[in-house]
């Protein structure tokens, strides 16, 4: 099932419109490339609802947030839900700032998302409009939460938002409000190359672009990938190389990755 | 004559102003440098003359345009032809939004470029103002336009502008209103990672800055340079490496390059 | 001591606020995470304060400076200076145009800056207000000036501003107004990739914000790292691999760097 999911990817070559952030922006479109979509970036108000009207997918990172882009988020958004275009949501730093939470939940309360993906801090700032004082990283007493916690706040802000909710982590947990996976793949050399984050994100607008009635299995399908594609480049890490090889590493799986792969190496388990 | 072309680079090691976008920046800078010239990134109002006004090129690039940078290109184009210093256009998006497409109109009307480089479908757009819904990659129906069609293209927007086309493609076009060249070097990964385009417009705008008098020349270099180094970045790929890989080779090829390899590489063809 | 100020990041993982250059922040993020530390990256005026009070260091870098981030630098470096916290400044192109001479210059009279690190033709913009023709590389004529007299300089805007004064260049400068370093490390290749002055400035400030009353000792280390990582990645280099191979190959090592390497391989004298 996951092998279909990511084979319409390289089938349909879908075009993803992003609004993403220039640190990790080359990244973003490089995985895209990489899993056989197409990336465009723009964020000028003059032109985001055009380019989300000719793309398949849209996704908004709050990274780098500055106000026009508060703006060209919300005007991308409800242009891709008025076309009926999935929309997928990164609320990078949310609770953070009071800039970006507060943008954070204006985005929540006026676009429909079909996938919000983000760490443990972010999704619960998502969800209680509290504060993290551990950057744009997971903050530490939200790492000690247990799994159970984590699935509780996955499924009530799946249920206030109606999307599929992805809190990334050791283990990813990827939900709707009845269904709930945890995915196991992945790898701990992930947390010291900036960007993961971000192009998971982009990784599932890809997948869900593709995909578009079954954002739960794409979501599913992206984090199984990224972990798989983690754990590959680690594998292949010699003693004498570090956090640039694995980087080139991971990107050189994701391009090489097919369907039976994904299928094959995808550890995920079913929890309610 | 390439060999000379390039090793005009290396000698006087130009300082080129790119107002780029933020997608591709980092690579822009890195292949200037790796060929010799020396890279500098500035777009704000207040400084884009002064910087024109020292740099001995100018490229332009309509990637993630935003309202303050569509006037900071037309004040660095006029500040480099004011001083007859070499302006290279990418147009990149013309013919995606109508933002991209006015702006590039109007650099058109307002700025004389000594070389514009486009996939076909934004260099139709600035041809005939035409739609691209394919977004920042060539359009489907473009691709299927044959070798006679996009050169009559080129030969058609050279006249008009006065400029040098390169039109990239699986064989890029360099033409101006009365010589057409084919170049044949080259490898289909290049579509694979983001900002191959970007990289030939700032390593094509190295290439001018160092021989002033030669657009045609220089571009027709750069063009055949950046196809060797992709065809070079292929043949040292192993079995599992991908993408990643590809875009580091890559790079390596550039900065390894010598006047004699482009000279004796070069596989091109005069059209016309 | 290089030993334990570099141990220190690794012990307590700072979290850094960067205002960056759109060309090299992934670079920069990178950077900071391979030494052990959590870059944040933030410049929308609406949130720069709040980000500096949760962080334990602020690096400010004038690279692709435009009007609202000459006021968000001002904005955050006031705040880090209320809350004690380490303000490392990057003056980029200094001297390269009046916008950002004079933002550099204004930086100077309002913010107390711990380190202040810069070429030489930088450097002296700040301590001259003179001209860089050069563009964002050190000009040729400052590249002759001989040691004695970058020495004096950077003991004069050591001086002048009370900061950690950071020269870099064939061999960096680190000085305060009483003493001066001299530190060896490096590889010529560094000057052929973008970004490592900026990438050297964001780990200086991950040295300075866990180390935060040892500007010097910390500035030192940095350099110091920054070097041999440099003089590592040169001698991993085969013949066919160039630049891009280069930069990959010092982020490894950055990301492999232990105290005691640093300790042993670190070659400075102290020349007042």
């Amino acid at each position: 099932m996951l092998k279909e999911i990511f084979e319409n990817v390289q089938k349909k070559n879908p075009l993803i419109h992003n609004i993403t952030n220039h640190v990790t922006s080359n990244d973003c479109a490089n995985i895209q490339l990489a899993c056989g979509a197409s990336p465009i970036m723009a964020e000028a108000l003059e032109e985001v609802e055009e380019v989300t009207a000719i793309s398949d997918g849209l996704t908004l990172n709050l990274g780098t947030l500055h106000k026009d882009k508060a703006t060209a988020v919300l005007l991308a958004g409800k242009k891709a839900n008025e076309l009926g275009k999935p929309v997928i949501f990164d609320p990078v730093g949310a609770g953070v700032s009071a800039f970006r939470t507060e943008t954070a939940q204006r985005l929540l309360e006026q676009i429909r998302f079909d996938v919000i993906r983000g760490n443990a801090s972010e999704i619960k700032s998502l969800a209680f409009g509290c504060k993290n004082e551990g950057g744009i990283d997971v903050s530490e007493k939200d790492v000690e939460n247990g799994l159970q916690e984590n699935i509780a706040l996955a499924k009530k802000i799946a249920k206030e938002t109606g999307a599929v909710i992805v809190i990334s982590g050791k283990e990813d947990i990827v939900a709707d409000d009845t269904i709930v996976y945890c995915v196991k793949n992945g790898n701990p050399m992930m947390s010291k190359v900036t960007g993961f984050g971000c192009q998971l994100t982009c990784l599932i607008g890809a997948f869900a672009a593709a995909n578009p009635k079954e954002p739960l299995q794409a979501a599913l399908a992206a984090a199984a990938a990224m972990g798989i594609c983690g754990e590959k480049a680690f594998s292949g890490l010699k003693e004498e190389e570090g956090s640039g090889t694995y980087r080139m590493y991971f990107m050189d799986a994701v391009s090489l990755l097919t369907g039976e792969e994904l299928e094959k190496k995808a550890r995920y388990e079913r929890m309610e």
